[in-house]
């Protein structure tokens, strides 16, 4: 099967986009993927670096570069560039024949196949993304994004796009104006104008299988009365999301699924292996 | 290359065995291994199951059973059995034209390539062993067995026979008689007599590479100065040994590396991935 994905990047992150995408391929022997990045500054020999990087695993890279022509009157908010719009506008840059997309953010990693995903009946939905479940997040924004009556917090780094239906539904100048008139309240940009905007069309996933909050292990061990122990993950979850600020690829980062990254990475990165002479004799003995 | 691997088991641990020789499959694409399996219990159909196993990465497994004949007169110690002899004395049963073999426990994930150690040029030596540096443990076995000198305490999880030199060297009345003599200090027969008959011959390893106690993690950072982090570890370390009573294959394990082992379990026993329906969607939304 070949399955459609969406990254949306900057140079900054290109080193654990590969990790991901090696994951994904590692997980799928019979299966490619067209890889659309979406990008306004990744430099040319970084896109066929890219390119490289996926035909060897039998899969495309088809580069999507938005010009500076693009969004030149969206509003912008601090610290955020206009980078924050592609993911919600991806429709009106992809090709008119893709109707379906999944888009998946750099810092994730793919444990298990992305197939039962990738054919969810969707019809009637613009997307589907994991519920964000715990610890009072959704009772939270809610309030924080209220007058806009939202049912759920949804994470945005999973998202299986319906492209059919956003073309129909999705108009950009709402988002602009909501933008303009909240930007005070937004947090995560794009995160809550989806939230705030389309909330009851997204088709809500178990977060523990389809975006898996590395840093909440022992909360959802716990709220799933011990089901998802480490060999449930393992077995069943497709996506691992390394949220937050330490990243894995970090020297200083440490959490459970440290060594698993770790492995993922030097899949991506092989090298010649470096046996150093003193590896092989402790020379005191 | 075409590699002689040595274990020593009973049906308990052929689970992690599985595990362990998945993890070594899958480092070595391109060389195959004959593996001989040493026992006097294991069923014939685990075995043939085994040699399928083993097959389907283009390697074999060769029986090596051991009778009731053998060691009907080697002294036994409590809570140990005959099979605490096989290691030691492997190359009595082992076929004459092998002079070298790598004996693993199964307790073992293979991360990086055997064949640097396998290659190593280990004339007028019995074993390469890893050297166990930290803790004291050194001098507490130097203690606790005395009168024989030992210049050092190795780890018997990993090792790789000098099986020519073995066939000349080693005797098999003088390890009885060690064990009679010295039976009530024995802690781990068939690693004390191999320290306190034969440490002299032994070629000492680094254990950080070449048989980490996955317990050790901050120790072996913190002694390396900071070299031996996770990025370390994972690019060059070959063997992870899971020591001591938990294991990575029980459900109350926890530890640095769990999420890794796991991910090697998977590997070795794939399944049809089930994706329950309730993990597509939450249904409190």
């Amino acid at each position: 099967m070949k399955m459609n994905i969406l990254v949306t990047l900057d140079s900054n992150y290109l080193y654990p986009l590969k990790v991901m995408l090696k994951s994904m391929f590692f997980h799928h022997p019979d299966d490619t993927f067209n890889i659309y990045v979406m990008h306004s500054r990744i430099k040319p020999e970084e896109i066929e670096d890219l390119k490289q990087f996926a035909a060897r695993e039998g899969s495309e890279i088809i580069e999507v570069k938005i010009g500076e022509e693009h969004f030149a009157d969206a509003p912008l908010l601090m610290h955020y560039t206009k980078e924050m719009y592609y993911r919600l506008l991806a429709f009106k840059f992809l090709p008119k024949e893709l109707d379906r997309i999944l888009y998946l953010d750099p810092d994730i990693l793919v444990i298990n196949s992305v197939k039962p995903l990738y054919t969810l009946d969707i019809t009637g939905y613009l997307y589907a993304a994991a519920y964000r479940n715990q610890l009072g997040t959704a009772e939270v924004n809610k309030i924080r994004l209220k007058p806009y009556d939202i049912d759920a917090y949804y994470n945005s780094g999973v998202l299986l796009m319906n492209l059919a239906l956003q073309r129909q539904y999705i108009d950009e100048e709402k988002i602009f104006e909501f933008v303009k008139k909240y930007h005070w309240k937004l947090i995560l940009p794009d995160q809550d104008v989806m939230n705030a905007l389309f909330a009851r069309l997204i088709y809500p996933l178990d977060e523990k299988i389809y975006n898996y909050d590395v840093r909440k292990f022992r909360s959802y061990r716990t709220s799933s009365k011990g089901k998802f122990d480490m060999d449930y993950v393992i077995k069943n979850t497709v996506f691992l999301h390394f949220c937050g600020k330490k990243k894995p690829w970090h020297p200083d980062y440490r959490g459970r699924f440290h060594a698993l990254y770790k492995h993922y990475e030097k899949l991506a990165f092989p090298k010649e292996e470096v046996v150093e002479e003193e590896a092989l004799v402790v020379a005191s003995v």
